[in-house]
């Protein structure tokens, strides 16, 4: 039987820990630092020949170190003859590059893909991937896991679901509220932002009742929180009581932290897919962790067993 | 007949100007910046249709960066139906990681190679590689040009040659060493490094006479300047009466500019394959353009010219 082994990159070693604390093993010896121009110089400090390994890595900023990290490790497992080389990407960077939206665009979640495949990876997991889209990006098994049902915990475990409204930023994200909307057994609306005429300031148009409501903003991602925090003043503007917000990814960049801070949203809730330097851990936000199921996943998937049914149908 | 369009992207305008200038055309108009979060956006600005290009990067410091500008780039460009996509890099960054050296390494210099066709390159411009036998690494056609005739100018030029000596500072450097000494019609010694015991400092042999001859250590790169400094001073106390240094790639990362100004060199030529900020321009650092050089293989590229035996047999 191949050893079951995971390894952590430098983007995200607190989750590592707990997500290796959840599968029950201790993280591999690594290190990964750099030359003195800057090049990445990765040491595997065990034998992992015909291992099943597991590598923990986000690629979150900074992105291209990250990225490069992961696929300089996964050319040296591979050559080191590891038997598997399953890659977990709790954040999946540039996946907003999904498409040519304007002519002569690159597609860099396509390139990534190719990337990390042509490197030697033999299987992908990840959360919450901006287009679901993506994993037909790659020729190898791909898991996608959820987290909703965690950020869903949150308010049912704080009593916050009771005349709640689960509100969607925008109209590309309504799936994604209807889903938190069933875990919560709550309503949901949408606001639609129009631009009636070129230059002239977008209008927010609320989609459902939300007066005299709790409301709860969700998304995949806050990156620099401009979105969220406006949509959050339209529903204060439009009667709610108190306005909540999650998204399984804090990109956090930018203006982000300031206008969370001064935005009516009472408390933002996240994963740790993504580490935060100190200063963005602020007191609204609220960090859930996904190393209990990234952990699962991983004891799953060494035991042969399926992955994403099992995520998807965990609240029904 | 597919129009020639030069591009560059952020590691090296100034060479990418001078190469545009030999060869006669404008840059290309593009738009390579980031995006909040530090991803990278690049906006190409004109139509490629059908178009022979050529991107002009080096993948120096930052070097996953300028590695990941080079990549979408050519992704865009690929997308955007160029007829074929040439890509100038006039420093190879992982160069030096072409091996396995010690067990579980990684070879990163391959999986670039790898990255950079999978992106869509059909074939790669490289100036003096680490290793020549990274051409291998690429299944697309190669053309590796040289600098040491450029360097070899410089000391024709200042009657440097006379009287001197072509010293290479490690043993796998000879045959460098041989092609600048066969320029400049002078003879070669070697700097021969040994450790008598371990945790013993290193006894500098130098095999060949440098007595009362100006000296003159060739390199491919300089990077923390450590090899050529202490050579310098090893070839000054075995009575060298003037010691100059030449290589083609500055690197210059950490104490290299302190260690270049406290040591006996009088002058270390190089090019600009890389772009060097104002502060590593000191007065002993002299840069030789290979924009010419450069601009010369595209025009033979374009007009299906060969390129490499050109540039061999040049002072031949
Ligand atoms: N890192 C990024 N930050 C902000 N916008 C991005 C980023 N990457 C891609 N985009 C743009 O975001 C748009 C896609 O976002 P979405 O409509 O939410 O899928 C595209 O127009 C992209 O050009
Ligand atoms: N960026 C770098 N800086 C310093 N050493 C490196 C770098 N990349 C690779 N190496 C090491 O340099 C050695 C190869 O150098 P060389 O013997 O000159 O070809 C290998 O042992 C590599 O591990």
């Amino acid at each position: 039987d191949p050893k079951l082994k995971i390894f952590a990159l430098n983007s995200n070693k607190p989750l590592a820990e707990k997500i290796a604390e959840a599968v029950g093993v201790k993280l591999g010896k690594t290190s990964v630092d750099r030359f003195s121009d800057g090049e990445i110089r990765i040491n595997i400090e065990e034998s992992i020949r015909g291992d099943e390994i597991f590598i923990i890595q986000s690629t979150s900023a900074p992105v291209n170190d990250n990225l490069m990290e992961l696929l300089i490790m996964i050319d040296a497992l591979r050559r080191a003859s590891a038997s598997t080389i399953n890659v977990v990407i709790p954040y999946y960077g540039y996946a907003r590059q999904d498409r040519k939206a304007r002519p002569r665009e690159p597609i860099t979640a396509k390139l990534v893909a190719d990337m990390i495949v042509k490197a030697g990876a033999s299987r992908v997991v990840a959360l919450d991937l901006h287009a679901v889209q993506i994993q037909g990006f790659f020729d190898i098994p791909v898991d996608h896991l959820m987290g909703a049902p965690l950020l869903a915990d949150y308010f049912l475990n704080n009593g916050l679901e009771k005349d709640a409204v689960v509100v969607s930023p925008d109209h590309g994200g309504v799936t994604r509220a209807r889903k938190l909307a069933e875990f919560l057994k709550a309503p949901i609306a949408i606001i639609d932002k129009r631009r009636p005429k070129a230059n002239v300031a977008e209008v927010m148009n609320i989609i459902g009742s939300v007066d005299g409501k709790k409301c709860i903003l969700i998304d995949d991602m806050i990156d620099t929180a401009g979105t969220i925090t406006l949509a959050a003043q339209a529903l204060k503007d439009a009667g709610a009581t108190e306005v909540y917000a999650c998204a399984t990814h804090p990109v956090l960049s930018g203006p982000a932290i300031e206008r969370i801070e001064n935005s009516p949203i009472e408390r933002l809730v996240v994963t740790d897919s993504i580490k935060l330097p100190e200063e963005k851990r602020i007191d609204k936000l609220l960090q859930v962790s996904v190393g209990p199921l990234i952990g699962d996943a991983i004891k799953r998937i060494h035991e042969n067993k399926s992955v994403s049914p099992l995520f998807k149908n965990r609240f029904h």
